[in-house]
């Protein structure tokens, strides 16, 4: 019995170090880094039970994968082995101002984007088994075998009588907004939780206004969600089926590594619904293992929940009820 | 249900990096080391299900150690965890002819030293919970509390009707000859499975003769037992029940790092019995994962399955009958 | 003839990389830290004679230790060896907001925890041999022996007409702040010079109100002894006998490693007390070393003269008198 | 005028330190390797004038490897740089006896891969441009575009009245043996030099015997060309276009990356055939270059002309005419 | 045909890694650095064809140095080698305030100090070969006969009908002021673009006022050129043979390593008067790829165009017309 | 009172890692190397009390020789410090076969080869000040001031009744045979001890013979003295004023870094000979920290007493009497 299970595609992620540009290195720093891991290493860390599900090659990196994931708790027991397609990679050269910082994906012909339906563990998505899965928008964008599994894990969650939580996570590089929009709008509707940066929503469904607006919007679209806005600098926002507002301000950081700031977002969010908090609880939850994050080199939450909690009980930025 | 339980100390291992010796550097590289670990990690690697019991200060130096031994696929979820005592520590000096490699423990006062029989998982000890419980002769010489939960351990796996395979593991720096003979002489008429290296069993039990010798006194001490002596560079002997003599030559290796490669045996040798093989067979096994150890870093048998197999069906080095 | 001798427990210090957690790491920094043995450093490069006396056990990474404090000019020659105890261990994970550093200490147990009045040379403290001996409160928080060691030096010290500057350098993992209490009244009738942070000095004693208000009270137990409190980013402020009160602000400083900024304060402070400088001109000197080691990783006060006499006579940040 | 041209794909090699394994390490060694463009950086550092042609994706990867390159005086200004595909990975671990060192390839869709005949700088073949084109068997295994545009460059090469030198460099990853044959046999015929492992010629062809054997049968078939066989510790054999055969032992080497070891001996025997040397002494060149080579991490024999001048002209492991 | 010919200085500059002193670290970071050489790298990578004249020792630091700068395609074919003198170094430990960078220089007797004029290739400098010539006030400064090597390229370039851009760099370890000036008169009046910090040009020539006062003396001293202040935090001004004055503000940039932000200054301003921009967009590319270089480790603007580009084009910080 | 006094320069080493090539790294591991602070740093870590002469110029590569040297117990507190001149350099590339080791020197214009003879400590050498004066060939080939500061600092050793060991080190690269000679010449005759390669011996002064000839060649020429041939894998040999000969062959070794190997058997040669040891067992403890080098990095004999007494005092390799 597992509280959470994830699906999802997890890269190599390969940095030169101290700022340097790759053309100026010849030592890599390597990372375990991909949306739906993160999240579960994060709620793993947190004390909860949880699966991640993907398709791995099976060679070293593939283990070194699911070694990296598995050493903070995470089950990964039930990674779908092939000797075929490879782990997807990507390299990012670290910027400071003004220089930003560059990522360079090669992530094509993974073996998570071929990942095919069957390939899902069809004993595992029963009544009881977890009480939620957790996906992203990534998935689907991953090509036609990726969104069919996408679709196909969906379905049986919903009808395991799971809940499920959907990061939309809008990846340019992937896919094009329209076929975003086209996926989306067939999964809001029967998401239990949706969490989206707010400037994603409004690119992709073409929205006005500001997070009030955009807010109202997606609660209109779905009702029977709790909605969240990330906001980047301006924190994090979220609507629940009450139509009640909220919103949190970040935890003032310094960055040492962004990379992941959302997919801590997501674990600290949901850890906070599991345990039954209430919305705005959840965000500041949410915005708590965000700014640990960014003081954390590589793309996982590695918190512990002693300082989480710290965080969440100090006084500062408490979450308040927008009216 | 595992394949196997283990329960034992495992330390940190912190070594100089490119031969440097501890006053020449600045930078230490930071190993998980534990014989019982080391064992378990190199069983889950060749495809069994292994729980690793201990017990750990609730630290970042303790989660460290279990997220490296959990990496490798072990259980690690029903490790101890204490706000006492220490992880304890050990530092190498890795040394090449004439200099010796230096090992200097700083392992007292350690949590697993403190750990008393009440620790153990009672609800774990059942019958067909595992197929075998693997100890070591270092935890009852860490002290009197680990001896008793030791001897409790024992006695449950017994109980349960799983196997019981003891690793005599002789600690100088621990104990004294007598203390070990005395406690030794205690548990392996019980034992499944008996390893030693010759030279300790000689000098604890005051045994003459060759290999063969001291293989036939072993066996007429416990008959009931498969029993094993390690031969350093003249590979392993062992004498099983029926009064068999096998032998079995290392494998030639180029030593990147000698330490584990006791435990590495155990790993292959371990393996092999639980999946059937006889006892030459199981020599076979035990050799070559040692011998692949001895070009691995660290102290674990970070091994696979295929190049295990591999070298044990390589055409040199077939362990033998000795009539 | 020593300008000072200092007696007290120095560790290893070992930082993870790039403000990388211990989970996340495979190698680890090491630095030699100290209190005493710091502010021994950081005199030795002002110009100074200094003595610093413990107590290690005689193997490599007590060599490693000596050899450390040794190669800044520091008199290591009558550190007490013994073939017992260990050398104690910290593990320090640097943060950044909202991530604060971690300290786990590993230093029970430790060679100078168990150093007695014996140990010390009596030949040493004679007249004449040294002008000041430079203490902390940490040591008589290591236990009975340290504390009795503690002691005996005080006396010897004053029996041969030292100075002795005692820095309080409370402990809370050590012992309790009554224990402390009483061990501070103790010494501070006695001392010359008395440094501590003011919210220990507070906490402790149970003093209200601002920084003046606690000088005057420390000045009204001790009106022979100079009394300095840190007050963090607020600077320092000192009482000396006169009564009259003086404040420095800190110096402005990117903070590279915040670890030993106390240690650097004293060293400043003493040198230049040592040289016969006016209390506010001391207090500079200890602001000065204190900023620039804020901008030095590992624990010791690494400076030059020449850096630390442009920053005191740099146009900022004098420190005034206040009436 | 450039002495030699050379075509081919070049991909990023990525190593753990210190023979860790790839799920031991968070740190990879990054260098620039590729058979062609090492054999082109050989040439280059013994001073021959060399541009090397590829296609390669226009990103900080494609430019880290032609700055590698180019660095070491190869002309790299030719290269085509596309926006699509990807730069090849392999990874490697190195390993040492009984663990073999480990290759994994993740090099499909590559952009060199997907180079097609149009690509080729028509202006630069042209008589005169060029005394050498040298190519590999691993061309035209990348896949039909990559054929096409070796076929191109070969006839091109040749038209212009260039030598062409040709490595059949079997890949049994990258294509079948009948299909290599079904090339090989196409340009064999054609090529003015020719170097391939004993082994491989074997294996392809079906050919028996010892390599006096195989260079007559390889004589037979391609008789206008000096035909040359590598043997790994038997050194290199050759046959010129009079029928005679050479042998040249190794010399002997302490193997500290063996990777690139054949392309080091390309490169050698061609800077002494342009120089105008006679087979036996190119074949010292050959074996000269590649011992260097062994000693050297990475896979390009970063060689100078005086140390391998130095080695040919030592005294021992003479080439000899074999009769 | 090259867009620019550079003449100067490169030396080697070794920095202890993460803020170390040079007394705390066993390993050095190892740079190739000189303000020619900065200018050309800068250059080649915006797209120019660029060429590089120095002297340099034929050992392996000598090739180091070329494999650096002709990695990034600038043309070191026309480098003199000699077996003589020494490449200089400098050694930098980089700090933080209130702890300055330290530079330590080690350069005397450097192969570059001891170039005569017969050293540079008479046959590069002729009509059409370049159109810009780059020299900086540091060559002159090395000594008599790098000063009568400057003189030559200088007089060699205008004959030729190139232009001569002329950075000051003034180096007050190297020579005095009074030499300095009566250097720069000499060239002044010659050169078409003229570069230099502002406070550089009041100390040498003492002249008073601010940025407007010292470009219009500089101006009236040299009406046929362009003239540059670079103005540190104030950003740059220059004013053209118009006698119009511009200024550009800095970049916001958060300071990675500052060091050659004076020399990637120049390669952006060059870059962009080459290709025909007026002097305000000029300034602008110039404060572009400083602002970029002080993100990046190391004295070499290691930027791409496209980033530059970008940055040129953003909304901030454009230069204005000061009436 | 110092058991042994030295007097020579002491460069900085640049290594790059792992074998790497200078072309090829971006990192150089850095050491202290000095003949003669070698010899006394082994001597210092055997037990004895030690002295160290040099100039070194005062700035953060000075005070880094220094802080290593005497962290290892040497006193330092006699080197002279100026603002002139600089610490030389040289770059070790290290080889394996074919690949010999690489050393580029870079030490012209040191400090030590300006120190004049004013600047010895005169009050140093008087009578009972030390026992013994160790000195090198080199300091004599360093330049004119350096050879009269070594003849002061041999006269001033003499006239104190100090004994004087002298290491010949010729040095091929500072100065010719025939200088070498003359300077030799001069000081055997009144040498105690005279510590050379065979070699050397038979180059410089053009003798004949094996070990045994060339020994009875040295003790003609000085009868006063203890002269000793070192080997290399032949071991070393003697000859005392009794004219009795004595042979040492080496103990085995894996040479981590052969560099330093006689500076070590001159450091365990003295040892043992000031202790009052035999000429062969000197010859034994010289062999023994010879061979404990070759397995250390850097230069500097890092060793352990009770490590080389091991060696000494183990089974192999005696020296014995050749008659």
């Amino acid at each position: 019995m597992y509280d959470v299970v994830t699906l999802g595609e997890t890269l190599i992620r390969l940095t030169p170090p101290n700022f340097r540009l790759l053309e100026q290195t010849d030592l890599l720093t390597m990372y375990v880094a991909g949306s739906e891991s993160n999240v579960a290493v994060g709620l793993a860390r947190l004390g909860l039970s949880v699966c991640w599900l993907s398709r791995l090659t099976d060679n070293a990196i593939g283990h070194y994968t699911t070694s990296r994931i598995g050493g903070h708790g995470v089950d990964v027991s039930r990674v779908i082995w092939t000797t075929e397609d490879r782990v997807g990679l990507y390299f990012v050269e670290e910027g400071r101002l003004p220089r930003s910082s560059s990522v360079l994906y090669d992530r094509r012909h993974s073996a998570m984007s071929q990942m095919q339906p069957d390939d899902l563990p069809a004993d595992l998505f029963v009544p009881g088994a977890s009480r939620l899965l957790h996906l992203s928008g990534i998935t689907p964008a991953l090509g036609s075998r990726a969104a069919a599994t996408f679709r196909h894990a969906f379905e049986l969650a919903k009808a395991a009588g799971w809940q499920v939580s959907f990061d939309l996570n809008f990846r340019g590089k992937l896919w094009t907004e329209a076929e975003a929009r086209a996926c989306y709008e067939q999964y809001l509707p029967q998401s239990d939780i949706i969490i989206t940066p707010m400037g994603d929503a409004r690119r992709i469904f073409g929205w006005d206004g500001d997070a009030a607006a955009v807010l109202n919007k997606l609660h209109q679209r779905c009702p029977q969600a709790v909605a969240v806005l990330t906001l980047g600098a301006d924190g994090a926002a979220a609507c629940d089926p009450s139509g009640e507002h909220y919103h949190q301000p970040v935890f003032p950081a310094e960055q040492i590594d962004r990379i992941g700031g959302g997919d801590a977002f997501d674990a600290g969010f949901l850890y906070s619904v599991l345990r039954g908090d209430n919305t705005p609880t959840a965000l500041r939850w949410g915005a708590a293992v965000a700014a640990l994050k960014y003081t954390i080199p590589g793309d996982m939450p590695v918190v512990n929940h002693a300082d989480v909690l710290r965080l969440v009980e100090s006084g500062s930025s408490s979450a308040t009820i927008v009216r």
